[in-house]
């Protein structure tokens, strides 16, 4: 399969570039009978949209989606979705300065080579501007996981520096940085201030969590629920890292300490991050990301061009100085659409599956 | 597609109990004309298989692969290759005493939840013992990587607290721990006497590297080589974290320290592990796993039963105090397999490009 | 995989209803540097398109189709191809006779089980409007393969009764019913004109023919290029059999005669169609389909209505009375993108072949 | 992909050559809890194998499958069913005199020109010995389908110029052509037997028909169950055509007649063959396959050689006057994996699905 889809039976395809007419998608797959309106999808959209507040880009896009296919008088009716939201703040311009030379940490040099040449305006396919639509896609299906009981929810755990010390989940609406600690957050907006002042960037780590879920969604022994969803959450722009519950954590853990024993009142601890085996555990389901920080920072790098001649490179234009910042929701919609499909891969099995075994609460706290 | 294959293009998908007859692949899609004996295969089967040492789990295996089709006169004739391990040294009575309750860290419970009852003999198909045939496929892709220039290898970077502070390739086969560092065996021994005599275990790091890689490797926007990388390595057995180049250490750094600078005589430095937007860049790639400890031990646990009563369990039998000791063969083996099938992707779409762009070193130094 | 999609390589994925906002596509895995312009997606489209002759539908659609994206400076970039054209003429209320009832030949009563409820308006998805979007993404897999020689066109090889004798490539484009032996079409005029006064509709048998093809497409076993042809077409709306080469003239062939003898001047025949063990033998590849008469005719049919009573039923509205007419360039379409996927995955594989047994003509004449 | 899978949910893989070690297969993502045993699959593979009869090829083979993995205390487990079948009566030898040269008709030209070079015994991967791993894998979708009340059965429809009149289940078994029409047999012996002695060979159609299926299987617009069945069918060697229901018939028929009227006590007929707009209606699902005549014949032909020579060419060897002979119990295996596949395929999108639309029976009569 081409490399623009993910997942195999809720199958999200996406098409767009920063700079061209816009954005689209298809959802293929989704049930019939979930009622969805735009509304739905745009809440998630507006969270991840550039330039609401003065520590993202500044770009102006309204993300308006629409729904072109697959809704008949607001329900899904099995048909592919077809999604789109127009570009509306493009400015290919702004990109002619670095049409002929590689911007060190981007994609521009990859690109070059494996397609023999790039869409330079904003990095074209590359842009992190296409995680829109992962976003929109991911609405539907966090839409219908709600009908079964699972939720899905993220926040920053860490940006450069600064780590949280306490989840409070009421508090990541409140502040431009999706951080439930709202004692870090003067600390974190001195930070961003200050890193644009010196012409910088930094990164960041997200938290994931979906909680609700049934044991049993996971295809081992390749497409084991952590592995789709590490690939799924590497795919994002930036993100170098994935760990599924303690991840690197357990490298110096024992065995006594890491197994969550399990009594009749539910497991005892969730080091696992709820999947055993690549299969859930009906524990909440946790994992974090790490992202880079943006190259596109204003201090001068060195780099070359399409001549082979040495530059000197300084991106300008209109850029995130943490990509972490608005990430949150995009890692939240890409939990989202594994979960779906892992939902509907596990009862094509399974659906015969009478166990008489006992299941136990997520947790015994 | 079901869940027991990976890759693409070359397609991988295996088959196999720990106690039942044995374990089999199907590798499809291999280029013809690849020389390939069984020899080749059991190079680093034996560099995986248990009991050769007394850090590992003393099953006996011999662990002889079979190529049972799709090579003939010493060469693959691009149709399916068959392999077979039969295996040997079954003890499906050793589990008699766990059948009826859920091992804590083990794939008991969601097992059970998902097929709605388990092959209790070592755990089935969720045993470690499947990933021989990992090595097994891995080897074939190997093999023809080699003829493009492409050497894949891996070592142990820390077991429980003791890192290593050297990189010593010519160590690595030295030792039953794959470390690189000689300095820090003696230690790694006594900890895993240590902890075998205290019915304890240990987690791990791994390292991977592929060397001589071409740029433009990889499939942007979903199937990103790091995003396929992370599958391929969070599929196996016991890892919950997987890092690409700095991984989680980009959490803190800055974009100047960050981006990797191109000059004419190559990059000046590889936090990014190789991939930039998805794509190779030509530097080498580098990954990293982490391995919880195994959940196998013989400090009691509790849990409960398939009745719903609340159970003490010991895990008897024999088994690895660590996992990741013998986990560098595997990492290696599914690092082949990712960048085979993208090798291969590659030029299914790109095969006419040429690029007028400078190709710069993979590194300066 | 959900099933909006075909092609492995060349991916492509449509959504869209009949009177809904409008159809679209994402063609994903394209190869970089191909020239591509709406224009050379129109000229089939526009063959497609309804309302052109008096002996087709009478909707009026102008089937522009719009570039999203995946092109920049003329040319294809390698990122996916979002195509989309917007519906103009539809009538949804056209259909509100027909909402609770299940019109005979229709998909009205399977899709009412499948999804639980259907999109009654001119059969939503179901509707034929769907293969204006294969005819487009049909068009780039076309515009590839003429840079490689190959060149797929189509023809009416039976309607109803009449049957062509002679194969006049240049008629094709002159008369309403691609048909290439002018002499039949004044009998063709008069049998759609008397249909459509009876208020019925005919059957009808396309041919598609691929030339300048290399032998080496396809990929046994079950993804021979035959097979997967099969697929395609049988995909295409109204299409009950699918033949290749002789197809079923060979039930009562023998041996001696079906056999395609080798000379080094050519083949001396082509029965097998120009596929050999499902891999193209560089002989031209021949297929043909059978449509069936269109359902939607006014002669009153027996039907039930959802609530599970006798109803008589006409179906009115705009149709084509022989489905077939129109069908030539969707065809065309397919077998273009099932060639185009397979010349991909072939060179995937088989890049390094180099084959010293000698390549003869496609014919000896 | 790579081409030997098929299904996408019940996805089942396979390897092995007519004169290797013996072939094999994994079925993958069969539900668990089903009851298999070999026998089971034993029943089919003995009707489908060699050297049963003087009508089919003399090789003989006891094509006893093993059952490797994926069964546990007689059950499916969910884990992939490993299958083998060892080879027992190979003659490599017999092909020495054709090794250098293309057999007209075969695969011998195709194969070598998209690999370099071909397996020369006996066909190697393209023998039709391979669809004995067809046959064992459908075993495992028909008793599974058999617990949904699905059963598929197929017969020979035509031999050569010999059509049956009459369609009696009971007598299929009772003779060596899997003739329903006893009164037929004893023409097809005497064909049989004289063609055999000409050095020839004939062509064969076969039906296949599943019953008690449930409305609602089948993924429009691309993988509608028809298209898959033609994908299917066409896949098996020597098959040039599919029909689904009145398959070419249709080209002559008129909307009034071909329609099938939908009553409260039925459907009045069933021209369609069971589908309609690709998904099941519940009526009978009908196929029927042209095969051609095998080109293995002894009378000589011309053909060419690997050094670019003309040469004369007779394939002597044990051979099938007919492969439709033993074609029935192969056509039956992939109707019953493209059903079950499909039957998983719906059931993972529509499982919440509550239709209040009345469900009416197959057949009026």
């Amino acid at each position: 399969m081409a490399g623009n889809s993910i997942g195999q039976l809720f199958r999200v395809t996406t098409f767009g570039e920063s700079h061209g007419l816009g954005l689209g998608c298809i959802v293929d797959g989704c049930p019939p009978g979930l009622g969805l309106t735009e509304g739905d999808l745009q809440i998630d959209l507006d969270r991840r949209k550039p330039g609401t507040s003065k520590y993202t880009t500044q770009r102006r896009e309204s993300d308006q989606v629409k729904i072109f296919s697959g809704v008949f008088e607001g329900k899904t009716t099995g048909a592919p979705i077809g999604l789109l939201i127009e570009n509306e703040d493009q400015r290919p311009k702004d990109y002619s300065s670095i049409m002929d030379r590689f911007r060190p940490g981007h994609a521009d040099y990859t690109y070059t080579h494996k397609y023999g040449f790039r869409d330079y305006r904003g990095g074209g396919r590359s842009s992190a501007r296409e995680t829109a639509m992962r976003v929109a896609a991911g609405g539907v299906a966090r839409k219908f996981l709600l009908t079964k009981g699972v939720r899905i929810r993220g926040y920053l755990s860490q940006l450069g520096p600064i780590k949280i010390e306490t989840l409070d989940w009421d508090e990541v609406g409140n502040n431009p940085f999706f951080c439930p600690d709202s004692s870090k957050v003067p600390e974190m907006e001195v930070l961003i201030n200050r890193l644009r002042k010196e012409g910088n960037s930094i990164g960041a780590r997200i938290s994931v969590v979906a909680t609700g879920l049934m044991p049993g969604l996971g295809e081992p022994v390749f497409d084991r629920l952590d592995a789709d969803l590490a690939h799924a959450l590497m795919s994002i722009n930036a993100v170098k890292g994935v760990e599924i519950g303690d991840g690197f954590g357990c490298v110096v853990q024992k065995g006594t300490e890491h197994r969550d024993e399990l009594t009749l009142e539910g497991f005892l601890s969730n080091h696992s991050g709820g999947v055993l085996g690549g299969i859930t555990s009906g524990q909440d389901l946790l994992a974090h990301i790490a992202l880079k920080p943006t190259s596109s920072i204003t201090t001068p790098g060195r780099s070359i061009n399409d001549k082979g001649e040495a530059v000197e490179i300084v991106t300008k234009g209109r850029h995130d100085p943490c990509v972490g910042i608005r990430a949150t929701p995009i890692a939240e919609a890409m939990m989202a659409i594994v979960v779906m499909d892992h939902f509907m891969r596990h009862r094509a099995q399974n659906a015969e599956v009478v166990c008489s075994a006992p299941m136990i609460p997520a947790s015994a706290v």
